[in-house]
């Protein structure tokens, strides 16, 4: 049961090692939107990423650890993506900003994420891990916009503004999930993304 | 097999089926909302309304004819008692207005709407009812939303802005599947109900 040290051979595994547990993340998040918490179980998800079990109970001992991680790393990944895009677009307004973080809601990934979370309403195994998982990926998300959209929280009603804008684009996220809605989206959006730089540009009287 | 005709006695059992449909669609939004689709079968419903097995499947001869008839049904409800609550209060103005329509997608009767959805994503038996569904209500509560809000469709913009609200409504919705959200979303309700009213009386310049 000693420890072996091999110092030349440990960076390839680490990355082996890596590369195993992002082919599981990923294939947790796409079984997660097609077949939902029920249909998801660790054997699904190991046989589709061509992982192992032992591998895969290896890196998650648990189905919560599996998906819940899952959810979490591809929104971080998706966020520091659309980081990315914005960052070379150097000068992208604040309307194509918005915009983009409406689409951010209308893809696998939220559909993955609304799976667990309507799952998580009914499971108490469940629900303290996604309460923290949601609390966590809404706070960076927030963030996120904030600083992509230039926006300054200091000025009061900004970020109400900002709060509500995101709720906007994960309601439209939800109607996107039994139909292609992006048509609709796409005109709902154009229009908020408008009255969203109105808002911040212009902030709301006082009341 | 004959029809034996009952005029005296047809009224007071017309009215004990429909009383007994009700109890049945109410415990269905109840059940849906606490347990999931997965956990939301006939005989549950059923022993949960005090009704027997097979009267419930006189009025409902499948489970999703139930539960659709379910979300339908307590939707257009709750849709009245918004009408008749804001008809009593004249002139209540357009941000309490507003409000109120957050707080519909707030409670018992979206988290069953949700849980349907959700579920309907993977089951191809649910997922065209529920979509056909899904239109409907949508409709429907765009259309209230028109009338309430007092808007002018006729307005560029209009349509889209009331679409986003709603959406947005939803969004909130969502957010408090897990957790109370009350607080949040009260912050949020109220600040883009001032933003929904100046949108609408200031419609959006052109672009």
């Amino acid at each position: 049961m000693g420890t072996v040290t091999r110092p030349r051979g440990r960076a390839p595994r680490q990355d082996r090692s890596r590369a195993t547990r992002q082919r599981l993340l990923e294939a947790a998040v796409d079984c997660l939107a097609e077949h939902g918490w029920s249909g998801s179980t660790v054997t699904v998800v190991a046989e589709r990423a061509g992982v192992s079990r032992g591998a895969t109970q290896h890196h998650f001992p648990t189905r919560e650890d599996l998906f819940t991680a899952a959810v979490e790393h591809v929104a971080a990944q998706r966020s520091a993506a659309l980081r990315d895009l914005l960052a070379e677009k150097d000068g992208a307004d604040r309307t194509a900003v918005a915009r983009a973080l409406v689409e951010l809601y209308a893809g696998p990934l939220f559909r993955a994420a609304l799976q667990l979370w309507v799952a998580a309403a009914n499971e108490d195994g469940l629900r303290p891990r996604v309460t923290a998982l949601e609390a966590r990926v809404g706070r960076e998300a927030h963030r996120m916009a904030v600083e992509l959209l230039d926006a300054d929280e200091s000025v009061p009603g900004v970020r109400e503004t900002i709060q509500g804008f995101l709720d906007m684009a994960r309601g439209l996220g939800l109607a996107n999930v039994l139909t292609d809605d992006s048509a609709r989206r796409e005109h709902v959006a154009t229009h908020w993304a408008e009255l969203l730089d109105r808002a911040l540009t212009q902030p709301a009287r006082p009341s």
